[in-house]
């Protein structure tokens, strides 16, 4: 068993997410990190791919420079999956640049902040014959498959109403205006885009909901607000949305529901069952019948009841809890089997 | 000490709520109940009273000779409360009824179905000066009173957001078509008014949110449906939502929400903590602030912790389950003490 | 109908049992309270039963003179039921006086401290062909109830083992030298006996395991401890112990466990599968299967998975919780049915 | 950044912990398995080898001679740390030869079957001043170190009582007939040592309940059950125990608890206040006071009221759930610094 290769662009020091990419991808033993370029300091970037033990051939000074270089490799040689943890704005040059290189691509959230970027991108996906992958972490838990699973497979009967939230508290305070990193580019329209908390999460809400019912939002109704004072992308919203087959929903996106942490929540309602899946106990996924019976169904690579694509999922008996780096290292796997 | 005396129309035979009346007033031993109409059935009346014990001369064949009897006692024999628990159509004319016969007057909601009907109510309470309570039992928990007493003294800093949601899933199906007696008023225009779910269980989640910070709702949006074929009433609503010094909302009311019991549920956000209460759990309350810090507040007459008011309304040392029955005795003891 | 009459022996102001006993005997109708001796002081005692309403013809100085009254009425006249919430010292003489005073008896436990008490009841009761209950307050709960059928039907399969605690710690510190009133008679070998813990709650535990399980206890090995300088009596004790049918089980019961509330729980195991039950979160009770499926069972009057016993023991459908002046009620209930 | 090198003895194709060894050791990049050898078939041993990648020159057909193997490197060359997931009889002589070849040791629990085993091991550690370690997962939690660090620094006063128990249900039929590979040889007392249960998962137990109070566990009193017809070792224990300083406990451990996953569960119980965390919801801890206050610790490394060295055992803000390898993963963290 070869690895397959893999360079990054953004996720340097100091970056939550770029920590958590390289863990997952190690964490199954088919991704290698051969390079990348991690900050926009030269030196800075370069120093710290020498600390993750990385040769300085695949260290380069800007991520242009670091692309070029791969695109002049032969296809044996060329990193095989590049990773793009850097802020928003970055998500559709370098995704079209390392397709265009030849790389397959791994793309942090949100894709793009409009349709015409979308369709760039769809272009040179299609143009290079490549994968694009998005980090959807959250997809990637077991339970959140088996819940596509039951819902497809009828288990729920028609289905009618979906909730979802997404509330954190952590941009409370305008602690963007502190310097706090991850605040600061969120919070800032040349970084993160049109979109604040619609952007940051609210893509992950509406991406649980497209995929676990199998259906499109079709409509939605909005009140979008930026609760602290100065801040001028959204902090907050709420939301009403229609899908396909006469569905309809109701979704919170918020960042300013103080005391919340990463409170990502579906409770999706058919006909004959509900069912409800709870972030921060990934683990576990409830069936609830109108019959009044209430089924806990419970992760673990040993559960006869689950799914075969939910057990591939898991590595381990029920009862050992498995995470969030695990659920990204589901994402890895997937595009493992497809390369 | 003497006991007040009660009387009772609707209530009778099958209906849900009629029994958990007489329980609560008899539960802190305050009210004692004397008569009554509990349905439309003079014969079936008569006999359902009787087998409650009740004296002859305080049954009667329709409610309003019962109350034309009462308003011709003198002030000392007259029934002290009349609780009302017919179907939604009797609530404003029965209570302007027994005001008008010098009865104090606890009505089941919803109050009424429009603001003309509203304003008559008022006027019969006031030419009469007498006490008019609606039976939002929800508001009579303890810890309900104690998200009240933080909300206003400031424990969440200025408030921001809520988010309340009253979903059921006993509508799931059309009930009411095989004559569930519960289900058929309910959804039936003539007796349950012009709403369904928005009517029955929305009212509830409104006068939550409104009770516990203290501020009116000023706006709403809302996305109002009959799921079950044939149906006329909502069974469904989302609704989004603005209150008086800039705070918003969320709102989810529902009947068709399959496998949830009675899903009653206020989360309500300000700039240093959030608070979580659920129906199901109704002994807990929780204070998340954005420090992180999460507290679990308990339930019980010993804790000191809470406000004077939360323990009044206990009966018990934490760890002792009350319940809903419990919360409308706490109705019962706040009207005792009014009257 | 007409109510059954009941008296009661102890239970007087700042008793804790005293008032859970009169709400549950009150809240279904079944009940009504006309006399008793509530404490040692014959002032405070008439004083309280006035303050309760009852005549003055149906309060003593003495519970020997109130008992002596009762014996000399007709039938007809004599109260039905003497309910004993006196402390422990008192039980086996109340409740012999009162059997021999032709009444049926409802004591609180434990129900006595050796086992010549135990005879001496015995024969008083058969000697009168009365009905002699003991308070087993959570033993009243319907999914205690479930449990037991659960078991007794074989759903588990052969039993195998029982884990068993109740703890709580309101006795970590010596608040019987301030003079806690329910301390202080706890903790004292006149008035509760030669146990502290394992009388004062250690009984419930027990009782608890043998009702659900339908077997004895038959063998016992106990660490037993006063944890807190001074004390005499235990407030802390672990216990190995052996059931018929080869039946192994593990018991906790402790006063001095920091910050636990009411912490009555039940786990029992069988070939097949295994359940749970929790007294503070008491609808619920949790069937887990060897196949790694796991039910929440839900306490309702509507729920038709439950036995028809565990309805009949529930006022209102599910998701509107019931507590423990419930359960107490459901003794009442079968009190009134066996009279 | 040059990684450590690692081997392993055990852990083949089917070994459920061998893999999840190599996950937590790949996870925070600074071990490389470089070679081992995996079950006892050479050829198979030597396949599952290269499937992983590993150079013939690191892969032998048994343990011996590959650690005679290492033996004769130069310590530059050697492999830093031999990890030892072989059956339990294995784990002191595998042990003892790896120290002797020079090399660190991560062994699996439990650590030997008796006392003399356990001084020939120390002698060995001390012989050649390397690093013995043994891989109790569970104290690898970020919150059973905060527990620890709490109870050590007083913030529930002096120590009185712990709970603890570990209960599965996995073994509540004879799977080892049928030839499951986990269980046939944890009941085989050649593979497995003189404990069955007792051995395999009691020992987390014993040390989460040591590790966390800083006391020695000093007397104890057993009732040790084989549940399952025809098996030899335990499957089921209750244990009463005594530690230094006058603390008491109680212990449960089984593996015939129908339908429990894997639950291990620590209550600690000081003068002041007591503590609770579940390895089921690995993120949160307990700590709970005497005046009723109930605080909900959760892990996050954005948590500053938690200690630095819980926060040192995080990847991710609080709401990120971290599991069972990553626990693992800690304890190969702690490894690489003390060496």
């Amino acid at each position: 068993m070869t690895k397959l290769s893999m360079g990054m662009i953004g996720g340097g020091k100091g970056a939550f997410i770029g920590d958590i990419h390289r863990r997952a991808a190690a964490l199954d033993g088919a991704f290698e990190l051969v390079g990348g370029v991690f900050c926009q300091d030269p030196d800075e970037s370069r120093c710290f791919g020498a600390s993750l033990g990385l040769h300085p051939d695949r260290l380069a000074d800007d991520w242009r420079t670091f692309l070029n270089a791969e695109a002049n490799r032969s296809r044996e040689d060329r990193i095989d999956l590049i990773v793009i943890a850097a802020p928003n704005h970055l998500h559709v040059p370098v995704s079209i640049a390392a397709l265009e290189a030849g790389c397959h691509v791994l793309c942090e959230k949100p894709i793009a902040s409009n349709m015409s970027e979308v369709d760039s991108l769809l272009r040179a996906v299609e143009r290079n014959d490549l994968l694009y992958a998005v980090a959807n972490t959250y997809l990637g838990y077991p339970m959140v498959h088996e819940a596509r699973i039951l819902s497809l497979h009828d288990a729920l009967g028609p289905l009618r109403k979906v909730i979802v939230e997404y509330t954190q508290g952590w941009l409370s305070e305008p602690i963007e205006e502190d310097g706090q990193k991850q605040a600061s580019w969120r919070t800032d329209r040349e970084f993160a885009g049109c979109a604040g908390a619609l952007g940051d999460i609210g893509v992950h809400a509406s991406s649980l909901v497209e995929y676990v019912t199998g259906r499109r939002i079709t409509e939605l109704c909005a009140d979008v607000t930026a609760f602290v004072p100065g801040r001028l992308l959204d902090d907050d919203a709420s939301l009403l949305f229609r899908m396909e087959d006469g569905m309809k929903g109701a979704m919170t996106v918020s960042q300013i529901c103080a005391g919340e942490e990463n409170n990502l929540t579906l409770r999706l309602y058919g006909e004959r069952a509900g069912l409800e899946w709870r972030q921060q106990e990934p683990d576990t996924l409830w069936l609830k019948s109108i019959d009044g019976r209430i089924q806990k169904l419970r992760a673990g690579a040993d559960r006869a009841y689950l799914s075969a694509g939910a057990r591939a999922r898991l590595r381990l008996p029920a009862g050992h809890p498995e995470g969030f780096i695990e659920a990204l290292a589901n994402i890895y796997g997937s595009i493992e089997r497809a390369i």
